[in-house]
C-alpha cells in the first residue's frame, strides 16, 4: 500500500500486469529504467480467464495460462521490477511529471505504459445482471467445473466463444453454440475442431432475448434471425463471449480513444499525451492476441526508454 | 524442388522462415490457409547467429537460439505447413494472382507476406572483404570457438555488439569493444554487465580504418574521433556488428521501401501492393527484435486471412 503522503518517484509506471504489461516491464527492466507495475486484480489480466493458450509462440501442444503467466513474472521479478496490487483512479501531469493517484495513495513518475487490457462485454439483455454468479458466467475456466452433466449456452462467434464452447464440452453433458450470424469470426481450425465435437450443438443466426430464472438460470429465449421466430431452450448455464470493453474510464476525456474507449496510439505507441504510451488490448487496433501484445509491450518500453533520453 | 512447369496455386506464399516467418505460419495454418514457406537460407534466420536469448518472454534465464526456433518449427510442422529450402528472385502479379519465381521454379499464390529479414551490414573498410573467414567474422556463435586465448576486436554500440562482445569473452583473452560514440544504444543492463568484465576493455569515440594483414587478421588501424589520432591493435579477429541491411533486392522498385530498403507498410503490415505483406526485421520501424517480429507474423497472417474473405 503506497503512503498517502510519499512521492517516490519513479522512471515509469506501467498500468496493468496482463501478458503486455509484464513484457513492458521485462525490456524496462532491462533498460534499468525505475519501474513500478500496478495491477487492479491479478497478475495475468484477461488471459487468465482462459484455460490454456495453444498459439503462444514457443510452446507446442499449447501451454496452460497459469503457467506462461508465471513464467512472464518471474522474468520481471529477476528484474527486481516491483507488481503491486492498487486500482490506478487518475492521472495528472504537472511539470513533465505524472502524478498517479490510487485507491491508496499517489506515485510520481516520469513516463506511464497504459496497458491496463479489457474486461467481458455483457450481452445486455433481461436476467443477465440478476443471474450472475448464479448460472451467468463469462469464464469458462473459472465455472466449468460447477457445470458437470449440465447442459450450457455458449453465447458468440469469435475465438473465445469458440475455445470455451470445447472446454465447456469437457464439463457440460451439452453445450448449444448460440451465435448471430452464419459465419465465425473464429479461426477455421477452432470452428472444425467444434463442428466435430458430438456434445456441442450450433444454433446460429440467432440471438438470446432473455435469460430466464428465479434465482437461478433455467433457460434462454432464443430469436432466430431467419425467420424471426422465438423459443425457449432449457439451460442450467449462460456463458457469454461477446466481446471486450477497454479498462480506460480513468483515463477517459484525456487521451484520444475511439467510441468504444480503445486508446488511439502511433505506432510507437505514443498516445495523444506526450510521456504516457499504450500497449496490449486497450488500445485500438486489428489483432487482440498474446504475441502482438507482448510485441507492443517491448515497442512502449522502448519507445519509453528513447523518450527518457 | 518446384517442378518449373507446375502452378501449384497457394493461399498464401511467406517469404522467409524466421520468428517472423515462422509466427505467419503458424496463424496462417490456424486460419486453414493453404501455406507454403520458402526460406533461401536456414530455418530461424539472422536469430541463429546469436547463440541464445534472455528477453523472449516466457523462458526466465534465456534460451539457446536454435532451441526456441525447433519449437517455432514444431508448431508449423504440427500444422502439416511445408517449409521449403529456396531462394525467391521475384515477384509478378498476374490477373489478382502473384507469381513468385524461384531459382527452382515458380509458384502461384493468393497473397504473399514478406519475412525475408536482414543481413549484416559490412563496415565499408580496407581488408574487411579479403579477410572474411580468416579473422573477419559477423557472428560471434558460429566462429568465437576459433578465437580461444587469442585477442579480438568487436565493433559496434547496440544490443548485439554487447552481447557478443559478453559471449565472446568466454573464448578471447581479450576483448577490446570499439565504438565511434561515447554512449551506446545497447540496453543499459548489458552494458553495465561488459563493463564488470574483466576481459573487455572499451575503445571508445573511435573507429576502425583499416584491417590489416596479409592472409589471415593481424591487427585493426584505430582512427580516434577525439583527437583524430591513428594507432594499430594487434588481434587475431575482428567481430562486425554495425547495424543490418534487409533482404529485399528481389522487390525492388516494385513496393515503397526506405532508402535502406526496408519495407513500408501501415499499421495492419499492408505493402504498397495489394495482397503483399510484410512483416519482421525487412519492414522499416523503431524496433527489431524477436518478440514484435513474432507479433507482426501474427498480424500479417490475420492481415492476409482478412484479405482472402
Amino acid at each position: 500500500m503506497a503512503d498517502p503522503m510519499a512521492k517516490i518517484s519513479y522512471d515509469l509506471i506501467i498500468i496493468g500486469a496482463g501478458p503486455s504489461g509484464l513484457v513492458a516491464g521485462l525490456y524496462a527492466g532491462r533498460y534499468r529504467l525505475n519501474t513500478l507495475i500496478l495491477e487492479r486484480i491479478a497478475v495475468g489480466g484477461q488471459i487468465i480467464l482462459s484455460h490454456s493458450i495453444e498459439n503462444f509462440p514457443g510452446f507446442p501442444g499449447g501451454i496452460a495460462t497459469s503457467e506462461l503467466i508465471e513464467r512472464f513474472k518471474k522474468q520481471v521479478d529477476d528484474l527486481n521490477i516491483p507488481i503491486k496490487r492498487e486500482e490506478v483512479l487518475g492521472i495528472s501531469p504537472r511539470d513533465g511529471i505524472y502524478n498517479i493517484k490510487t485507491k491508496d495513495g499517489n506515485y510520481e513518475t516520469k513516463s506511464v505504459i497504459i496497458a491496463s487490457g479489457t474486461q467481458p462485454r455483457p450481452l445486455g439483455v433481461g436476467g443477465e445482471d440478476r443471474l450472475i454468479g448464479r448460472g451467468v458466467s463469462y469464464c469458462g475456466t473459472c465455472d466449468g467445473p460447477l457445470f458437470k452433466n449440465k447442459e450450457i449456452v455458449v453465447v458468440g462467434g469469435g475465438d473465445r466463444a469458440i475455445e470455451e464452447a470445447i472446454f465447456l464440452s469437457g464439463y457440460a453433458s451439452k453445450v448449444s453454440l448460440i451465435h448471430r450470424r452464419q459465419g465465425f469470426r473464429a479461426s477455421k481450425i477452432l470452428e472444425e475442431s467444434a463442428k466435430n465435437n458430438p456434445r456441442i450443438n450450433f444454433i446460429l443466426e440467432s440471438v438470446i432475448e432473455e435469460i430466464v430464472g428465479q434465482n437461478k438460470v433455467e433457460g434462454v429465449k432464443i430469436r432466430s434471425l431467419a425467420n424471426n421466430s422465438l423459443r425457449e431452450l432449457g439451460c442450467q448455464g449462460v456463458f457469454i463471449f461477446v466481446g471486450i470493453t477497454p479498462n480506460t474510464a480513468f483515463v477517459k476525456g484525456q487521451l484520444q480513444m475511439d467510441e468504444a474507449g480503445f486508446i488511439i496510439t502511433d505506432e510507437d505507441l505514443n498516445t495523444s499525451l506526450k510521456g504516457i504510451f499504450a500497449c496490449g488490448d486497450c488500445r485500438k487496433k486489428s489483432l487482440y492476441q498474446v504475441i502482438n501484445g507482448c510485441g507492443e509491450g517491448a515497442q512502449a518500453a522502448h519507445s519509453v526508454h528513447k523518450y527518457l533520453q
